[in-house]
């Protein structure tokens, strides 16, 4: 009898393998519940909401780590109905040791913890780590695993780009601060300091915080803002030429195993 | 003699389905009169104008209203002549929650509201939603609706896209919370208030009123400002391999009229 | 005699269509001199610039506009030798009214005209578009022949973007207006300054002078900055299946002009 | 027994050509020590750090000159093993003015040079672009030549791009000059200050230490932010396309080793 529900509430679990109406609702009700919590959290640190809705937030804290922890510890018992982690323990093990149990794990381990005191908030924070389950739902998968699909084929080409990047603002920030280092010494007087600026201005963001004032700083500024254009342009043609062939490759998949209807000729690629 | 009446007006206030000069004229003279009452709502706001051109201002308000009223009770007169909604009553009412329609009488609504008082500016805002209404004009509308197709048909993509945007802005956040809450509490001292800097600085504005002051802050700064570089290239690739499968469908559209090379058969889409 | 003297004229004039080494260093000659008149007019702004190069300022004024005169001229006088512009006088007038010829005009003319004196600078603006000459130097012709290509297909596309981004603009401006208007009156009190907002945020420049302070504010505010980036997402996928089936086109064209090199029938498309 | 030992250091240090555990080792080695040097250089214009790990950071300056003296001198004894640079005198001649190599001997020659007082921190800068030896790391090597690849075709858009920018850079500054230089005479008072706003304003870095405070100013400062977009979306669209070229190439390439449908011969590229 056990194994009939463990079963059935493996399925119920895993929508996204056996589905079900019911397991479609309860991924509903878990993402609610994780926005919940996440605002929960973020109210925590308002004064005036924790002086009104202290009672609430604790209610929904203990709602949330309950049903976090009954679902963590239902989708360790029923796992080994998937015949990958068959094995009672080291199956157990292994599935326990996957990406989404870790992340569900330490959603819910500060509450656990008993030396949570002081990094309470900083290890609360791995609860939003949560909002990933919420991209298994439904059809967003698909879109997903062809967002991942595009970022691993082009992880090289993405990777020269961030070396590039980095390149670029060590270079910028040393030159920056050759220039403007003696006029403003607090802002450009280190080349740590002088990176700052160059990360502002590469990311286009320009708090205005910092700026070059001299005109060879200008200059040399100007130069670096408009390399920066090529810091959007670079990944985004990557990635574009990536969404493109992804789509294509799957067009010729299927375009592949069609006959030509009149002969039943293949028709090729 | 009224249906041949109703019959032509039909035809002069769709100009996309049966058109002619006198359409096309009426449909560039009612997108003026749109940006004329536009620019007089802005107009109304500031205080030296409406005390010089306030008769002015009026006059292109009712005038606007009548001309508006006056379309959109005409539209409902005639849409019977339409045979998809060819029933004198019903075939009116659904033409009326028809989304144009419903932007239409928006537009005029207010005007003819008796509790109109306090929400007056809020609710003469959907008027600018009118401004969709240029968008049929004529050619125009083959661009719009290549447009909506690429966007219909990547909307899981920019959805999940959209997701992750929000995920790496909660984190962010709260980040940016732990590291600066303490030196500058009235910025970064609620996470709420650092969602607003996450915001300002992943969408590259950076207005420059919060930005972060210590060496983490500015460290963890600088990785989300890159990120926010990804929130461009994204979207961005999406959307460029969109509409180009968009040309692409197009020409193998007419392409594919053309016959198997064996048989010589006609291949289909 | 003197038609011959013409033609050599016109072919030296007009290096991309005859060419010629003496053609070619003119036009490398001229973009110098251009590239030298800018810097003069940027230097004639700058006080401490005008009291030390004051003469040579001057001379590099009356250099150029000799020179640049003499080349309309002579462009005039040869025009007649291209079969298109034959005629003596209704050929010089059609060619006079090309838009290269118009802005050779208004480069020099700023210099002939009595009534220069308060407008003289904003006039002579418009030598700086002589800049676009040096885009018909040599090779960049065909490259900016395949943007204009480009930027031609693809104008509904990019008139209906800037057609949603004039409502975004506009809705944007009305909502934060309504927001802010009372806390901020001095920034947000009126719609057209609301709209200096709604411009910065949505270009995602953010220079830091305008920004919503108000919770709803910044609510509203950050649902348009995120919005903004669909304005530079629209725009690039657009132009880049734009520049893609270009290429594509004229790959296409190369293509189906071949045979099987074995069998010698065509391979189609 | 030289030449023996000479031909394997040659294969080591050119990991990408002949290979084997130790090259890459080495070159991993390599990279850590020019990413501690670079940090050393950051470093040592800090003043605490420079105060409380001096010697170390010496040591480091010292080591790394040590190491990158010796690969220096042992690549160009080894380089004749490479049959393109076989010749012992002209060959190693030709190998040094590769651009590799000057990168590494401006990476260690201010070391040397005995007037390196002043500008000491400016040509220790150069060492900075031994970065780049890592793009030659393993497989990034291929990501990097496409995207070289990709850069070199497109280079006449590109620079097309460029100067239409630096058109634009100049007509906003002219025209913003005449518009604002009355009023912010400290800003925009002369072309070169105007030409600081408009970088930042196309970059859409917006610093906020200069802006448009005029109606008209601001009028003309929207409508140069708004093209700046268009400075990102054309390079975007350009390289978009030019990295979606690249791949179909190689698959063309790889496609073509088909036969021909008819004759059954090879196709060829």
């Amino acid at each position: 009898m056990w194994t009939t529900v463990r079963h059935r509430v493996w399925r119920v679990l895993n929508v996204d393998q056996a589905g079900g109406r019911l397991g479609y609702y309860l991924n509903v009700a878990l993402g609610t519940l994780i926005f919940l919590n996440i605002a929960g959290i973020a109210a925590e640190t308002v004064p005036w909401m924790t002086g009104r809705f202290g009672a609430m937030l604790t209610a929904v804290e203990y709602l949330s780590v309950a049903v976090f922890s009954a679902e963590y510890v239902l989708r360790l018992w029923t796992c080994v109905e998937d015949p990958r982690y068959g094995h009672w323990a080291s199956g157990r093990v292994r599935y326990a040791l996957g990406p989404m149990m870790l992340i569900d794990l330490a959603a819910i381990a500060p509450f656990y913890l008993p030396w949570m005191g002081v990094n309470l908030l900083g290890l609360r924070a791995f609860r939003l780590l949560r909002l990933l389950r919420l991209l298994k739902l439904g059809r967003y998968s698909e879109a997903l695993r062809t967002m991942g699909r595009v970022l691993r084929r082009k992880r090289f080409e993405l990777a020269s780009t961030a070396l590039l990047a980095i390149v670029l603002l060590v270079v910028a920030a040393s030159l920056l601060h050759a220039a403007e280092g003696a006029v403003q010494p607090d802002r450009f007087g280190t080349i740590p300091d002088s990176m700052w600026w160059a990360v502002v201005t590469m990311t286009t963001v320009g708090y205005g915080d910092v700026y070059p004032v001299t005109a060879l700083g200008r200059f040399l500024g100007s130069i670096v803002a408009f390399l920066g254009i090529g810091l959007f342009a670079l990944p985004t043609g990557i990635l574009g030429a990536g969404f493109l062939e992804e789509t294509n490759r799957k067009t010729k998949a299927r375009l592949n195993q069609r006959n030509c209807p009149h002969c039943g000729g293949e028709l090729g690629p």
